[in-house]
């Protein structure tokens, strides 16, 4: 069993780098944050005895050594990049289980057949820059470097540039290695296990996701004497949209999202109806017909809209990532743990993306949920119970185990 | 008779001033091209034997000597401002045709009784620094001078330190002195004298326009995970609200207008639900009551959409520019120059706020309109007839000469 009180106090001594004054944590990817909350990880993991390397994406990966070498490694990991406004447990979480599974082996001078990873995957959120779990993308193959590297945030500066500023580039080529499995462990950030008193998440997979920027462009006109009727306002068609795509997401209810993060106006000016209006697009749903079916009808609805008033539009794709199912026997490592262990339980698809989607297509990979409070997250006030945090640890040490000593 | 040819040439040349790509203009308040416009309008002011002066708001005064110097001058002027996508006429032409009527008398040799000016007032636009009409405003007694220099812009330098900065931060109090008349000629900015081929616009009065921000406050959450039935999206709330307040524009068509100029998001996250939205508000209409009744239903709307969803909302009031009726005296100088002249009129209201509005304040005023492409102002596009601009300073100009002979 790992040690829940060091759980907890390195999650909170993580937490100090980036505190918001309401107990949140803005920690974005490749800031200065970022780099110090990097360096106490790496800190941590070699006093712990692991040799830690990291790539051209700057993903870092702390291994400790197993008992023959040549096998492949249990891999676990998550991300320390954090939300604008977000919180202490996501992605954290996961990382400093990780290494307090090699902590607790370590006192309990317990050896593995094979060696066990932690890893730390850049940019996870894709708040700073879009899109979300690009280290892991890269890595595995889902992006190109290039793309990765050019990356813009809202400043304008690239990922790459970044990147080498804090000085986590790294020689060694992001590319997938052999791994006998990889786990990650994370906080629901929904309120299903809460709500249905469970301990454990058993995840089975993670819905579809899309990204979109839809573009409005109208014609700009004085705010007093042009006419309501001969308006081409980019606001009258967003009005339409978005009434139309809440619709959308309640047809295919309760599992479809649709969420709107961002928005640009152009030239912003009070008494200025806009040229131009950019809203930032999120659908969601678990299966993944049902997501391509509601990709249809967005652009349907978009054009249907713009044409009615007059608008030009665009709908450009930013990322798409769709709905994975883990690996079988993974599953069943994290099913077994679980009972093993006793503790409550629910199997589950994630609402959220997580580094592990990526992960999946190169390894086999699956994960484990804990409950947070109402189900909180990308919230300065998420928050979660020790003894949660504590389970889902002991699940995945028992995981990691059971696949590194097969 | 004024110079149309030289009006043109003069308009084309300070149109050069933060000219765009797209044929418009970029000029905005305080900024360095609003100070290399000041220059040059003072270097013609000088080289027409003007004497030059500035008060503490920036606003520029240039006057042409009377027989009598103990009368009260008779003014005209606009703004040299313009929107960050604006066009080549808005403002700028009141000014220039001003000085053009300065420009004619002294090619005819005449005298006039009572002084005449020019003057220049600072931030019409509002545009960069809310509200509009500030020069003229404070100058008027509307505005404090320590509310305008605290004015910022989306950047945060202040109105204050960027008079100072480009040099036009004057000594002499920005308050009213005795006008014998004030007149302002402008684009229309409208569709109306164009649609009815009517060359002069006589101006009884200016409608009223509210300015609001209109602030949502929901809770950010994961757009993954959490269900939508239990969000507090602000974006759930705007796209009612927006779709209520075109609604009640509607329902007082032709004259009520809803315009959306700006909207700004917190965090501003692809896949987090919004913490705030911010949204600019400007509601018009000439009927001061109705436009009452529709502050009212604005307030009524917004308090209902946001509890039905759960955000907090707040509204604050930008700014308010109740309905205007001109000095009956100063719209029969109009009417009758109009009539001698024998262009083609029609009486109508301004939809835009002018600086006439705080002028006509503390002294007699009106205004004259002409046509203008397509009613387009607020766009690069802007675009007018060299004739319709030289009638309408052929008007300024016997207006002016009224107002200064009695
Ligand atoms: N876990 C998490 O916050 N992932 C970011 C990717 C997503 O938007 O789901
Ligand atoms: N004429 C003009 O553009 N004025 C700005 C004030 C307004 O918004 O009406």
């Amino acid at each position: 069993r790992i040690n829940g009180q060091r759980l907890w106090d390195s999650l909170m001594e993580m937490a100090a780098i980036g505190a918001t004054d309401k107990g949140g944590c803005n920690r974005q990817a490749l800031t200065d944050l970022d780099k110090q909350g990097r360096d106490l990880f790496v800190q941590w993991c070699e006093d712990a005895g692991c040799s830690v390397t990291f790539d051209e994406m700057g993903n870092i990966f702390a291994q400790r050594a197993g008992k023959n070498p040549d096998l492949p490694p249990v891999l676990t990991g998550s991300h320390l990049d954090t939300q604008p406004t977000g919180g202490k447990f996501d992605g954290v979480y996961g990382v400093l289980a990780g290494l307090e599974v090699v902590r607790s082996l370590n006192d309990a001078g317990v050896e593995t057949e094979a060696p066990l990873e932690v890893a730390v995957w850049t940019n996870e959120e894709g708040a700073r820059f879009s899109p979300a779990m690009i280290g892991s993308g890269v890595w595995s193959g889902e992006f190109d470097l290039d793309y990765a590297y050019a990356r813009t945030d809202k400043e304008g500066k690239t990922f790459g540039e970044e990147l080498a500023r804090i000085g986590y580039q790294g020689k060694t080529p992001a590319k997938p290695r052999p791994l006998a499995a990889a786990f990650e462990v994370h906080i629901e950030q929904g309120p299903i296990l809460e709500a249905e008193e469970k301990t454990i998440g058993v995840l089975s997979g993670v819905q579809g996701m899309n990204w979109y920027d839809l573009t409005l462009i109208g014609q700009p006109c004085h705010a007093g004497p042009s006419l309501m009727e001969t308006r081409r306002d980019p606001f009258m068609g967003l009005h339409r949209i978005l009434d139309a795509l809440y619709k959308l997401a309640a047809e295919h209810a309760p599992w479809a999202r649709a969420t709107f993060g961002d928005i640009r106006v152009e030239p912003g000016s009070r008494n200025t109806v806009p040229e131009k209006l950019v809203l930032a697009v999120d659908l969601r749903h678990p299966d993944q017909n049902i997501l391509d079916a509601m990709d249809q009808r967005f652009r349907e609805i978009a054009a249907r809209v713009a044409d009615d008033i007059g608008l030009e539009h665009q709908i450009r794709d930013e990322w798409r990532s769709p709905a994975v199912a883990f690996d079988a026997n993974c599953v069943e490592a994290v099913r077994s743990s679980v009972a093993e262990l006793g503790y409550s339980n629910k199997e589950m698809v994630s609402g959220a993306g997580h580094d592990s989607v990526y992960i999946s297509r190169v390894a086999p990979t699956s994960m484990i949920f804990v409950p947070c409070e109402k189900g909180l997250s990308h919230n300065e006030a998420e928050n979660a119970e020790p003894e949660d945090l504590e389970a889902g640890a002991n699940v995945l040490l028992h995981a990691m185990l059971k696949m590194a000593n097969k």
